[in-house]
C-alpha cells in the first residue's frame, strides 16, 4: 500500500530512486500567496548534498539542482500543487552490479525484496538516503511558511561516536562542519572520525531539533498527538533508531516531582516536556532528538548471504560517507517542519 | 482536525472522556470471520482497569466491562464496524471542581484550553488516561487477529524507578504484579514504589514490547515505515516520552562493524535493528521500548498558576497510581498490535 | 477495507446493524463550542422515523432516541469526538428468517454474501436502510454547525412515480407529508401511492436539494471537488441510481451560449452551474438532484435462487414503504450537509 | 486543503497547469512486478491529445509525449512510486493575457480568485482540461493492472448535441471519431458540429462507460460504495454535471417489479442495477453514464463581469473543441480505471 505520502493538510508525496532519472516530491496543501523561488529551496538542498558535510563526506558529486514544475505563478504559490523534480546526474549504476546477487548488512536489500518479490540493487534504490533530497526540498517550502508565522527549526549534532557535547551554545553551530553546538566537542568528533575512517568502519550520533516561536495548541489528540506525529517523522528517515521529546529517556529515572515543570507567572519553570503536554504544543520550545545509526556501508568484511542462502563475504568501497551527520541535519529539520506545517494548517481547522 | 483515528485498513476510532457516560471504540476494516466474543476483549481489559497493577494501584473501582454493539452476528465478524462501549461507573466529577480554575503541572489541562477555548476539567477529560482503555479493547481485537498469523506481543517492565532489570526471563513476567522478567529486580521495583508513594512523589520506568512470529514485509515506505509508525503508536501514549527500536540510543555510540547483523545462512547473528530493515519487517523479532514519565499528579505541593495566570499551589491526592507502570503494559501492547494488524492489512495490497 | 467513515476534517464513522444491538456515529473533527442537546439532533431523527411519511409509510415503530455519550461538557461541543447512539427496540429479527437461504431481488444479499463470505440476512444488516438514521444523527450536527455559518439546506420531492412536480414552491413543502413543493402534485403522487401498494408494487422518485447560504470556495480541485463530492456523498444512499448538479442531464442537450450563466454586477444571471464552477462554490444556491429508485421490497413473486444457486420464488411482505421518499429527504439533507461542513472546514485551510 | 490525490491504495496524485512547464501524476501503491513503458501510456494519451476528435477538435499542437522518471527497474513496476511527466510544448501564454483581469462565463476563473485569492489566468490554470492528461496517463497503468485481472473498460458516445445513439453496437465505436456505437447516429452527430461551429456555439453530450469482466465484491460500504465512487471520479472531470449508474434516471419512474433485476440459475435476467447492487459489484457489467456541458468558451459574444465588477462583453475565439466529446472519452475510462484499480486492491483487506 501507498506509504510515500506525509501530512495530511500540507501533503508531501516523494518519489525516486538513488540511481533512476530522478527524484521529486509533489507538495499539495500549500497555502497560496506564498513567496517561492528555486533558490529559497537550493539553499537547504546545497546543505545535505553529496560532498558537504566535512570529514564525514563521501565523494559522489550531485549538483541537486532543483526544478519547480507546477505551482507557482508571477512568483508566488496558488494552492495548487508544487511539483519538484532533481535530476539525478553522478548515478554509477554499473558501480553496484557485484551487489546485485548479495545482501549488505544492516541495508534493507533483504526486506524489499522479500516485500516486493523485486528490488533495485543500484544503490539502494528507494530505500537510499538520496531520497531524503526530496524531504529536504519539501520542507524547505514548510520551513518558508513557518518563518512567516515566527517558527524557526533548528538542528545540531550533540553526540557522535560516543562523544557528546559539553555545551549547547547555538551560535557555534555554524562555525564548525559537524554544526555541534560546542567546537571543542567538534574537533575530538572529527579526530574521531579520521580515525575510524582508517579503520574501515563507520559512526553514529545524536542530533537535536528545536523549533523555537512555535504557538500552543498545535497536534491533534490523540492519535495524532504532535510528540507522535514528530516520532513518526523522525523514525522514518532511514538511519533513526530511536525518538525521544524533551527529557525522554531520563524522564524514566526521574520522579514527579522532578519531572514536572511548575508553572509562574512568567510561564513554564522548566522544560522537560520539550513544549509538548498530553499532545498539543505549549508554546514552549520543542525539542526532540534522535539517536543516529552508524551507516552500515563499511569497509570491513562482513558477513553475509547471497539470493541462494549460501554464505559469503562482502566488503563495500564506494563513495560512502562515515557517519550520517551532518548531512542528516537538514533532513531532520525538514521533517519537523513539515510536521509543523501540517499541524499549524489542521490548528485552523479548530478554532 | 479529526485526530481520534488509529491505523488506515484495520482504523480505530476512539471517544470519550473519564468522567462522561462511557468511553469507546469503533473498529472498521476488520475483516469477516474472526471468532470474537466479550471475554476476548475483558481478559485484556481487566489487566489495565484501575484497582489492578499491585503496588503501583490506585483505587479507582471501575469494573469496565466491554459491550460489543455492533459487527458481529452468530459469534464472528462480518467484516462491518465493530462498535465497543464501556460505561463509566465509579466517575467521581465533583472531586475534580477544586482544578477547575487552575492548571496541574505536567497535565495538559493549559494546552487543552489554549488549543480549544474550553476544556473538562473533570479527571483530564479526553486527556485522561482512562481513554487508553478503548485503545485495549480495541488492541484486544487486533491481537486476536494476529494470534491467527502466528503472530504475539507481549510487553514487559525493563526499568523502574531508575532500577534496571538484570536479567531478561519472559517466563518471570506473569509471576510479578509489575510484569518484571527478573523477580528479584521486581522485589526492588516494589520496595522503591512503597517508599515513593510516602514521599507523596511517582515514579517512571522503561517498558520494551517483542512482536513474535511477524513475517517479513510488514511496513511501507519511506514515510509509513513499520518503525515509524510503531514510534507514533507508542508515543501517542499519554505518558511515553522516548520511542526506540532495536539498540535504540546505544547504536548511536556503536560502530557500523558492531551495530551490523551480519547474516549466516540460519538467519541473522543479531538483532540490533529490533527486527525492521529500511522500515520493513525482517521477520525477527520486533523489538520496541518505550520512556514511560513518572505520572505527574502528585502529593506533593508545585507551583502553578489559575485561569487568569495569578500563581497558586496544588497539590494532588485523590485515586491516583505512583507509576503508570504496569498498567501501561496492556496500553503498548494494545498500540504495537494495532499497527502491526494495519500492516498485516497494508501487506495483502502489495502481493 | 475499512468504508465507513465519511469527511476528511468534518469525519464521520457510521456503525450498526438493523437488527443489531444499536445503530450510531461518531463525529470527530467538530470544532468546539458548539451549543449541542439531544433535542438538536432528534427533530431530524423524527422526519426520518419508521412510521412517518405518511401514505408511503412502514409500521415498524421505532422511538429512535439519540444518546449523546461524549463529546459534550455543560451543553457545548469540546472539539472531542462525539459518539452518538440509536438503540434499536422493535426488531423482529425473526421474521427474516424465512429469507435466510434465498437472495432478495435488488438487494446487497448476494453481494454481501460475495464480498464478506458472511452475511446478517436479519433485514439486510449493515446494507439497511436503518444505517441511515446514524446519518441524520450526525448531520443534524453538520446542520446546526452550517447554520451559525448562515447557511440552510433543504430537500425536497421534485418527482415521484414518475409525477413531476409543476412548481416549486418551497413554502409549500410544509404543507404535505411527501414534502413536495407543488400541493397539487403532491394530492396525485399520493394517490398514486395508494394505488401501487394494492398491486403489491413500490416506486421511485426524484428528490432535489438546496444549500443556500453557502460562501464562495467551498471545494477542493482536482479530484475534492465540490461536485464530485456531493456526487459521492449522495450515491452512497442505498437507494440512489443517479446524482446531477444544476442542470445536469439537461445541459447534455444544450447549446454552450445557452448553458452559460452570464454575469452582471448584480451577480449571475442563470443558474445551471448549480452553484458550482470548476468545483467550487460560487455563493449562488447549490443545487443537486437524485434519481430514487423504487423499493426492492415488493409483496409481488419474483423469480430468484437460494444460496445453492437453485431457482426459488420470493413475496416479500414485511413492514415495508413503498417509496424511500419522503423518508429519503433528512437523509440527503444529511449528506449534503456532511460535505459542506467538510468542506467549510478545509477552506480554513487555505485562507 | 489538498485534493490533488485520488485513490486510498491505488493513488494518484496530479500537478500542474495548463501553460507551465509540465502536468504530471504520481501514482503510490501500484503493485510490484507489472511490465510497464512509455508506449503503454502513450496509447491512451494520444487518443486524448489536442488536434485529435476529428470534427470537434481544437488546432493546440501538444505532442503530450510521458516520461517514466521513477518506479520501474527492468521494465517492471517496483511497487515504489511512479512518477510521470508531460512536458508543455505549444502553450501561448500570451494568448490569454487580453483574459486577465475578466471573468469567462461558465469556467472557474471567477471561483479559483475567490477561493485562493490568486489565479493562474494563462488557459484555466489547473482548472484546464490539460490536466486530464495526467489523469489519462495515471489512468493507462490502472488499465493495464485491470487488464491482466481480466477487466475492460471501455467508453463511447450515447448522445452528442441532443441526438441520442439509436443502437449500441460496440464494434462500431472505431469506425467514427466521435467513438458512436452507431455510425449512422455518428454522421448526424458530425453534421451537427459543423453547424454549431459556424454559429460560434458549443456543444455537449452523454458518454457512457462499460467496465466487464469485474468480479463481485468490489466496492465498501458504506460511504465508499463503488456506485459512490465512480460518481465522484466521474463528477471530477470538469466538464461532468450529472452521473448516473445503471437504469439511473430512468429507474425514478420504474416500479419495483420493473426496476429489479431478477436472478435465474444462469444469473441476473437484466442489468437496471448496472452492475452494483448495496455498492458492491455483483460481477455483471458496470454501466455509468456522465452528462457532458457544452465546453463554455464560445465565439458568440457574452455579459460578464471584470475584476472591478464592472459590465464587460467577451468573445472567445482561440483554439478551442467544439464538445468534449470524443476527447473526454478516454478521461472517463481513466477515472473508472482508476476507481475500480483502487477498489481491486481494497477488496484484497478483506479476503
Amino acid at each position: 500500500m501507498a506509504g510515500s505520502t506525509f501530512g495530511k493538510l500540507f501533503r508531501v508525496t516523494t518519489w525516486g530512486e538513488s540511481h533512476g532519472t530522478a527524484v521529486g516530491a509533489t507538495i499539495d496543501g500549500c497555502p497560496p500567496g506564498l513567496e517561492l523561488a528555486p533558490d529559497d529551496i537550493q539553499h537547504d538542498l546545497d546543505r545535505r548534498r553529496p560532498g558537504t558535510g566535512g570529514p564525514a563526506a563521501s565523494p559522489r558529486k550531485e549538483p541537486d539542482r532543483v526544478e519547480i514544475l507546477s505551482g507557482i505563478f508571477e512568483g508566488r504559490t496558488t494552492g495548487t500543487p508544487i511539483s519538484l523534480a532533481i535530476f539525478n546526474k553522478d548515478a554509477h549504476s554499473k558501480s553496484y552490479d557485484h551487489l546485485k546477487d548479495i545482501f549488505r548488512p544492516g541495508h534493507g536489500d533483504i526486506t524489499y525484496l522479500k516485500k516486493y518479490g523485486i528490488r533495485d540493487h543500484r544503490g539502494g534504490g528507494r530505500a537510499s538516503a538520496r531520497e531524503t533530497a526530496a524531504r529536504v526540498a519539501a520542507g524547505a517550502i514548510a520551513r518558508k511558511l513557518l518563518a512567516e508565522a515566527g517558527i524557526d527549526v533548528i538542528a545540531y549534532t550533540v553526540a557522535l561516536g560516543g562523544l557528546a557535547t559539553e555545551r549547547r551554545d547555538l551560535t557555534e553551530i555554524k562555525n564548525n562542519p559537524l554544526r555541534c553546538p560546542d567546537s571543542d566537542t567538534a574537533a575530538k568528533m572529527a579526530e574521531r572520525i579520521d580515525q575510524v575512517r582508517k579503520e574501515g568502519d563507520t559512526l553514529g550520533g545524536i542530533v537535536e531539533i528545536m523549533a523555537s516561536g512555535c504557538p500552543a495548541g498545535l497536534g491533534e489528540p490523540v492519535f495524532d498527538k504532535l510528540d507522535g506525529e514528530l516520532a513518526r517523522a523522525l523514525m522514518s528517515i532511514g538511519a533513526v533508531k530511536g525518538v525521544e521529546i524533551g527529557a525522554g529517556f531520563a524522564a524514566a529515572a526521574m520522579k514527579g516531582s522532578e519531572n514536572n515543570d511548575s508553572i509562574s507567572a512568567d510561564g513554564f519553570k522548566s522544560n522537560n516536556a520539550g513544549g509538548i503536554l498530553a499532545g498539543i504544543s505549549s508554546s514552549q520550545d520543542i525539542i526532540s532528538r534522535v539517536a543516529v545509526k552508524p551507516i552500515p556501508s563499511i569497509a570491513k568484511e562482513q558477513d553475509t548471504i547471497d539470493l541462494d542462502g549460501k554464505p559469503a563475504k562482502i566488503k563495500i568501497g564506494g563513495r560512502h560517507d562515515i557517519s550520517a551527520i551532518p548531512r542528516i541535519i537538514p533532513v531532520c529539520e525538514a521533517m519537523v517542519a513539515l510536521t509543523l506545517a501540517d499541524h499549524m494548517l489542521r490548528q485552523r481547522t479548530v478554532r
